[in-house]
């Protein structure tokens, strides 16, 4: 097994068969473009945990991701996809970047899922595309986008739908798609609260219930016990025992 | 007459009928929203006059402005309209902020004529929209924003045709858009190398060639100049004596 790229939270191995890769997941935390670096005890396996659950069970539904199996509580083995470099973002509810780019108020329920582009380009602090220069950019034909947006609208009632029952509002969050070697379209790396903002419904405090990166982001503290608690709703709900 | 705003370019001014208002044109020049500020000696005359021909001309092709007439070399008076607070941006060639969040190489020749939309508001810094931002935030209709996009296409198509004959390359260019007291839609403010990015085809070198206010964001000198350039060419094209 040979280290194929090390990014701010897993690092991926090659394997044997040049179609799987092995990620591993760390516990280190980043924010702000890499500004800010940090350490989040357990992260590692709790979003490798809470990942493989909703990936398996959004495969149960008929969404093809890359997902093949878990063999150690850090580790998901993994379609190799050449990754589509967006950051597709679902948003239902205004925070963050929209809140700040717009000046409208955070918590405001959006009238529909709004699906955005953004550049995975560090370097350019991942900028928001508009539609028109994604294409000119040459990220994804005009039928790739369609597909990403029908996808993303999908994934996003799944799992919007699956958090409430969790008691968890899901505010907004990332994914990324990527292609196999026959061209095919895979969801891909990772559905944790590092990508997610997942709002407590057991809470009404704007601080308190908040149980994703934003605690690690905003110094809100109880980062570890936030994403304990995710993990310990989502494999409840799926009926799988935590390790 | 009341001033009724004062602008960093324009100072607006009331008349006898409500319908009706007074532009006059200043000298100053700002630019990175208002943290670099100056004089160009002469623009609230030049762009005064560019404004009112280019205006003029495009009434001719059937695209209704703001424009009445010109009372004063540094005066225009106008149709009030209610701005709809979007700079509607159309770009034929990649320049400025477009090349800044892409990485898009400057002078790049776009594959088709790319119309943007950014929420006009200093103290968000004109953030660049998507389409599905600018129907959230209810800053135009989808109606409205098909008639914008298709008006915006038309005034490129024409400008860029007029500029052509002037020996001159219409990069990008910045218009706003109002309604009028009976709803109808205007195209409003001014057209000028305040607001348009214009490039000599008489020059090769990618300073010299620049006619418009880079001069001055980018402390290129003989800013005066390039303006009059801008003005002889125009003026003399359309047959309009210079003042
Ligand atoms: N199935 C996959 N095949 C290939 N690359 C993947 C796959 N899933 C995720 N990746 C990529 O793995 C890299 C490592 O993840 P991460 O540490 O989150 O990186 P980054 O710092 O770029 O966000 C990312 O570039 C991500 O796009
Ligand atoms: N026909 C019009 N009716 C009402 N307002 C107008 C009209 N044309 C332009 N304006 C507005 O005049 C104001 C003054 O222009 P300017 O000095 O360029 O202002 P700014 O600093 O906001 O760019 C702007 O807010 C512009 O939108
Ligand atoms: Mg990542
Ligand atoms: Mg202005």
């Amino acid at each position: 097994m040979e280290k194929l790229y090390e990014g701010k939270a897993k690092i991926l191995y090659t394997t044997e068969d040049p179609e799987i890769l092995l990620t591993q997941f760390k516990d280190d935390a980043t924010a702000f473009n890499a500004l800010k670096r940090g350490t989040i005890q357990g992260k590692g396996e709790i979003n490798c945990a809470i990942s493989s659950a909703l990936f398996q069970w959004l495969g149960t539904k008929g969404i093809t991701t890359h997902f093949i199996d878990q063999p150690a509580p850090t580790q998901m083995r993994v379609r190799a996809v050449k990754i589509i470099p967006l950051e597709v973002v679902v948003r239902n509810i205004a925070a963050g970047s929209l809140c700040r780019q717009t000046g409208l108020p955070e918590g405001k329920i959006l009238p529909f899922p709004l699906v955005e582009f953004y550049l995975k380009n560090d370097a350019l602090g991942d900028p928001l595309l508009t539609r028109d220069r994604l294409l000119i950019l040459e990220l994804a034909t005009a039928e790739q986008l369609e597909q990403l947006q029908t996808l993303a609208q999908q994934i996003n009632q799944y799992l919007r739908e699956f958090f409430a029952t969790c008691q968890i509002t899901l505010v907004d969050f990332k994914l990324e798609f990527g292609l196999d070697s026959q061209g095919k379209l895979l969801l891909a790396d990772e559905i944790s609260p590092d990508t997610c903002r997942l709002w407590d419904q057991q809470k009404n405090d704007p601080q308190e219930r908040v149980l994703d990166k934003d605690r690690f982001r905003r110094d809100l503290g109880e980062v570890e016990s936030a994403y304990q608690q995710v993990q310990q709703r989502v494999l409840a709900q799926l009926g799988i025992e935590a390790t």
